[in-house]
């Protein structure tokens, strides 16, 4: 396993096997008397946030509490960080107080990697979201998520759709389903794809009703209204006619297709409210699958560094 | 027991009686050397407040903690929320996270019941106040304060002042005491009465002086002073001096009578600074009583749901 | 051991060498397999936080919950302080839900002070910073760290440069100092030297080079940005150029002594970022101090109130 989790293309495919792995164990732990494993006793998890994200601060802070780690929320807003002190001294601070990881979230693109690269932590780095760059906890929930119900993700076809060009999710997926073998569309505006798209690994589809009739899986992008304008769209009504899945469009899916997001979803933009509720949706289990991922993360970064209790080690 | 805790109207007598008798348990543990119960270790409570209310929040904090619960603050700023999330949305992503207990502050009347009547939460939803509706944790804590002063409540007197309007606090009391037997008078400007008021179980009388001296207890509220104005009184002096308690007029309470308050005061407006610290208030005993309160209602809501560990019952 | 730490004068040469060698042992709980010690399980330290100050409280916060306490963050924006509860209500309330010991930090020189006196909370008051007065645990943790380079403070000579006027660590660092037997020399502006200074038991100097020759120990305050103007400097170009730590002047320092910082640094305007990185600069270590420290004052202010439990006490 890596030292630390900051681009889901980073992950060899064994490493991502193992994550998933991992993650299947740790999900059973939901279901004993007591849903909490010791194993990560004594260490400490800093959610550095610099940017709010609640659903994901949370869903670490769980993870993290669930191994019995301590968490400590370190949220930017309002502390040295605003008032000037630089990423270095933020990050020097905390190894000095002797965080185990650094869950980081950040409005700049590559934020965890000059964290990790500059090696002022000695502890683990757990990208929790850089900017328009990656997600990697969120790629690899979605593959959890995908092999639940799809099995091995070797030559599946998962569609994207949607703002890929500010979404980190999209470029985290992508990088993590080549890994895993799946073939990867995105289906978008061509205003709303990156430049650098055509280096991505994979194809571009721009009509949504064709390259549904062959995905295994869709996964919904969340429209981010405050970035869309006219100048991409007359209206939200034409992004819903053209890139939003609504019951009619879902039946072109096959059978045994499943329909996720990310989440918050806009409801009745880019996902109507009874195919964010049907039977195909599993954006609930993305949700309950985060934690698991997040734990088995934690886990595998941490655990390591520590001698071996036996008896504390998750039971297979 | 019942599945959540919405409203004070909900519980029975005998509800309402395994609450207040095992609150009384719960604070002999204040006097332990270790001052902490097992019994919701693995458990996880979600603080789910879409507006402030610090007291509310660290009441319940402490007292999830006491049971060895993992806590998650979950404040709706800054959330997806404020992305325009919907409640049903934030409501499947704390179930899906596995909140066992969600207690939720709300601004709005009647959340705490959509979120429990949807049953998108498997969970215990508890009521931490919503809109002006109700807050039954608090009278509650109320009622448990008035036993441990005044006896069994059957046939007590109890008064409560002030803008009733705007109270949650005054209806879940008024509820709350009426399956307890008590008799309750509503003393109020007749523009701080709520249009409902007649259908309530309750007296309502104008003359503070009079109703005061025949009460066991009296329960001063907070005045919203952002929701006075001009139309409801001339001044807070005039306010004070028709429905504040001082100490004059609380020698007119009888000997034995006792005076709350659920915090926080505005002295000198509702309540004078003396009669605040005079030896009949047991407002602060309230608080203490809240944590009380607060671990019995967790307690009974959710170590049904798990598997017996006789070892890590609390010892009555 | 006093019952709650609120200024460094109070603590007698026995007391604060009592604080830094519990620190000592404090320190060596980072190297074990579980960095944790049951000694505070069952109590509760509740962060009571006027102002912003991220870097104190997640220190206390990581303190604490080495200790095994339940922590509780009550900052006091948006709480019921800010509708206009008084300091005596907001203490009664955390008394009365049992804080054993309560970390304050307030925009008001005295607060802590006034907590402790008034008796609200039988608790242990520890002051984490009150306006421009005092910042023990930061003395402590500053002296701690001098000892652990220097051998014993008595006699040692240690400079203090920059805004004293503004510095609750200059105050705290020249009583705990002069307790320690070491010699302190401030060196500033003298608009930025405190009326009452000529009471302080430091000597001044307005030459930063000649001060510099003597030194063991040198500690470059934080500029107030938002408090300079114009009347006290032209620009800070200039406040660098008299009292900015830069390589040159550093060198003038005898060999062995350090160069330290109580954070977050203004890199490039009192110390210059070579300075702050390199083999004399403690600055990483004060933090990694501080933890220590706060747990050994929260260790001796709380263990003492409960019984002894052998097998949960620290192994000296």
């Amino acid at each position: 396993m890596m030292r630390h989790l900051l681009s889901a293309g980073d992950l060899s495919r064994d490493d991502a096997t193992a994550v998933l792995d991992t993650a299947q164990e740790m999900l059973s732990i939901a279901s004993r008397p007591i849903k909490k494993l010791p194993t990560l006793r004594g260490r400490t998890v800093v959610n550095l946030f610099f940017e709010d994200s609640t659903r994901t601060r949370i869903s670490f802070e769980a993870a993290a509490k669930r191994l019995s780690a301590d968490v400590i929320n370190f949220s930017a807003k309002g502390s040295s960080v605003s008032k000037g002190e630089s990423l270095k001294d933020t990050a020097l601070t905390l190894q000095a107080m002797g965080a185990d990881a650094v869950v980081v979230r950040h409005h700049g693109s590559g934020a965890p990697h000059r964290l990790a690269n500059a090696a002022w932590i000695d502890g683990a780095i757990v990208n929790a979201g850089d900017g328009t760059h990656e997600h990697p906890t969120q790629a690899l929930l979605d593959a959890f998520t995908m092999r639940q119900h799809l099995g091995p993700l070797d030559g599946a076809n998962i569609t994207i759709v949607g703002d890929v060009l500010h979404s980190r999710v999209a470029r985290s997926n992508a990088l993590l389903l080549e890994t895993l073998g799946a073939n990867v569309t995105l289906v978008a505006p061509p205003t709303l794809l990156p430049v650098g798209v055509a280096s991505w690994p994979v194809d571009t589809e721009y009509d949504l009703d064709a390259a549904l009739e062959k995905a295994d899986g869709v996964m919904m992008l969340r429209v981010q209204r405050e970035r869309m304008n006219a100048a991409f769209f007359p209206s939200a009504r034409e992004y819903s006619r053209r890139y939003g899945l609504d019951a009619r469009r879902m039946a072109r899916l096959p059978e045994h297709a499943i329909v996720m997001h990310p989440g918050p979803m806009n409801r009745g933009m880019e996902i109507t409210a009874d195919v964010a509720d049907s039977d195909r949706s599993v954006i609930v289990e993305q949700v309950t699958n985060g934690v698991a991922v997040r734990m088995a993360v934690l886990y595998l970064l941490l655990s390591g560094e520590r001698p071996a209790e036996p008896t504390e080690e998750p039971q297979a």
